[in-house]
């Protein structure tokens, strides 16, 4: 066994206290051991975490990481016409090659802001896979599938992707990786798609995740071809169990946040996308008092326009409060849970918990900073204060992924390189 | 005559274009003398903004700088509790040693992410002005006067002080730093005591700040009593003047956005502020299409928790939209211009542009990031995905204020050791 010892620091416990303490890992288990007292002697690697807070690794939950090369491509635009505009006729040309270079930059700005672990729906997934296992992130990883626009034999083509690709990552880079059948959502694949695939992706035994209720303007043709609301629909196509997890969940009304507390199924919350694209304020506050698990995630870049949790958590503190008219609503723990374990349990990952047996993944953040000073409350600084650059170092599965600001799994420079090329590349092949 | 020349950059013009340029500036004047090719060979000065964006300075239009004690002391309540029951009884303990120590703290923040001017109402004035001016910001400053739970003595003390103040600190550190005079807003401060004071302050020749229509319990006792909106109260009181600044200005209705226009009186936003505290969703895009001049502000750290203009801007994008319910309202040219110049007419103050014979306030943003890759749209990523941490250096008026993330005007250290000591009193005082 090797060990690494991060010390000297102020840890976040899973109670949303803080104590003084270091933290012991077993790097080959990639486990804590201890966190307690004077850890640090014997350890083989260190850590210094002097001034500073150990929390969890934070867990993005919902995310198209790829689309960091359309970070900024069209802005200022809603859901449906940014996505047939802009959105879909430039992802129609993406390559293998420019879906390496999207999540090289995704992993690397999540690396940089604490982030070590999350889901994905996406394209050309097992290059996906690819970049995750060579960076040392944990995922759960899907390939988004989707029948509008095609015929029956593209549709189900689709869809048998969407299934095989869940099967041959699950378990991929000693288990950090995982995987889920992901239909895009409950109007972007048909019906009848749904009843046949889904219970294949049982079968499988891999939760799913799609997009749920994001706007009304997904609800409303449900309702009127369906004569229910989304989530009753999604019950009745079996979609509905506790490993699921639906994105957004913003349109929901007490009908399905009922149906969502009594299956077990928990909302990936994604405020800034919700707020760009002017989709709505999801009732966070009311679906975790009906007992809903509410995670969080960033979206994709291109709605958002930046993968930091930190950014997240404090926007779902604002609109969480907002949403329910209650400066009350979704408070700094709240919150601070929803950027580490809440969305680590809806995804189904074990992460986001500081204590023995846990996996290690963990971020530390520099305290020393103006913007955190004075230090009244921790929780505080970490849901409305922190920003991704305070993170100091980043540790996955007991592994350093950056320290000191320095990422050593990816070389910083050459990735943004690649990104800058393949993004010019992708958007001249579609506006030509 | 001294120069400065920054070099290599892009550079964002008035009209929200970016060109390759240097920018060459008369130190001495604190002037923009050129925009343009290869003007760095013979300055005495030089700043390198290679691969980074030259902004103007942001301006904060609304803030309460010595707050950053208070950040995170008290998180999580609406507006009235929170001022009452937290943020009152520690207030009324400040000494000018902590306005001292928390200003220090506000303006070592302001620097560091980029903000070169800024508006502010608080106590102790006189101590906030010597800080400004040894840190080298650009600032509009005043007392904050309230009546409310005074007697007729006290209050007219109070009020005299507001004027007393905005008379002695007009025009200090070579022009640097103006005044206003400051009533708390409409409700507390009693309409004799703004029917007195308020031409006084015109006589004065120095214009009017006050907090407005934050929430909604500032505009129903107005309207029970006055029988008037709150805006057409301000109105009578002789309060809607071209040089006037409202902040918050949450709940106006089609008749007072009305006023505002005509009056040609200024608003400023606080989006950060407005949800924290659950006071609402400002309709900004509805009084920018009015005509009415918007700004942006942080409010104070104790309800944001931050001061960095980049996260405003990025909230204020971001919560206009849902306000307008159109992901097409406030975008981001409106953010930037907000961020900018539009804040700085709002506020009175010659900033805010880059632009020969301007003056010399910006800030030059490092784009060798990964959540600035690629760079599709740089006043995009300047609304919506730039952090405080990417700014290199900051300008006012022709002077350097921070190299390469070094504050050269204050002691990044000694600020925050001395804040943290100066908070810890004051809530000892508060509390015992």
């Amino acid at each position: 066994m090797t060990t690494l010892a991060i010390t000297g620091g102020t840890v976040l416990l899973p109670d949303a206290t803080v104590t003084r303490a270091d933290v012991l890992v077993d790097r080959s288990a990639g486990e804590i051991l201890e966190i307690g007292d004077d850890l640090g002697a014997d350890a083989d690697e260190t850590l210094d975490a002097t001034e500073s807070l150990v929390t969890p690794g934070f867990v993005n939950g919902h995310c198209h990481v790829a689309m960091t090369l359309l970070r900024g491509y069209a802005d200022d635009k809603a859901l449906d016409a940014w996505l047939r505009e802009d959105i879909w006729p430039v992802e129609a040309e993406l390559t293998a090659d420019s879906v390496r270079a999207g999540t090289e930059l995704g992993v690397l700005e999540m690396i940089k802001s604490g982030t070590t672990a999350f889901a994905d729906m996406y394209f050309f997934v097992p290059t996906i896979a690819d970049v995750v296992d060579e960076a040392g992130l944990r995922a759960r990883l899907g390939h988004g599938v989707i029948s509008v626009a095609k015929d029956e034999d593209e549709a189900r083509e689709d869809a048998r992707e969407g299934l095989a690709v869940a099967e041959e990552i699950d378990g991929m880079a000693d288990g950090r990786i995982s995987s889920a059948f992901m239909p895009h959502s409950l109007t972007t694949v048909d019906g009848q798609y749904l009843s046949e695939f889904v219970s294949e992706a049982r079968e499988l035994g891999v939760p799913l995740h799609y997009h749920a209720n994001e706007t009304e303007d997904e609800v409303t043709p449900i309702v009127e071809e369906h004569g229910v609301r989304p989530l009753a629909y999604a019950a009745e196509k079996g979609m509905l169990e506790p490993e699921d997890f639906i994105a957004h969940g913003v349109h929901v009304d007490e009908s399905e946040i009922g149906l969502l507390a009594e299956a077990g199924t928990s909302v990936i919350h994604c405020p800034a996308s919700n707020m760009k694209l002017a989709s709505g304020m999801a009732p966070v506050e009311r679906m975790r008092e009906a007992g809903v698990t509410v995670g969080l995630g960033t979206d994709g870049a291109a709605s958002n326009n930046d993968l930091s949790m930190l950014d997240e958590a404090r926007d779902a503190a604002m609109l969480g409060k907002l949403a329910a008219d209650d400066a009350s609503a979704v408070p700094a723990e709240a919150v601070v849970d929803m950027l580490t374990g809440a969305t680590a349990d809806a995804i189904g990952l074990e992460s986001g918990r500081l204590e023995a047996g846990a996996p290690a993944d963990l971020a530390v953040i520099d305290l020393e900073k103006p913007h955190l000073t004075p230090a009244h409350d921790l929780v505080s600084h970490l849901a409305y204060a922190a920003a991704a650059a305070d993170v100091r170092h980043t540790v996955c599965d007991g592994r350093v992924l950056m320290r000191d600001r320095e990422v050593l799994t990816l070389d910083e420079a050459a990735v943004r390189d690649r990104a800058r090329e393949e993004a010019a590349a992708l958007v001249d092949r579609a506006e030509s």
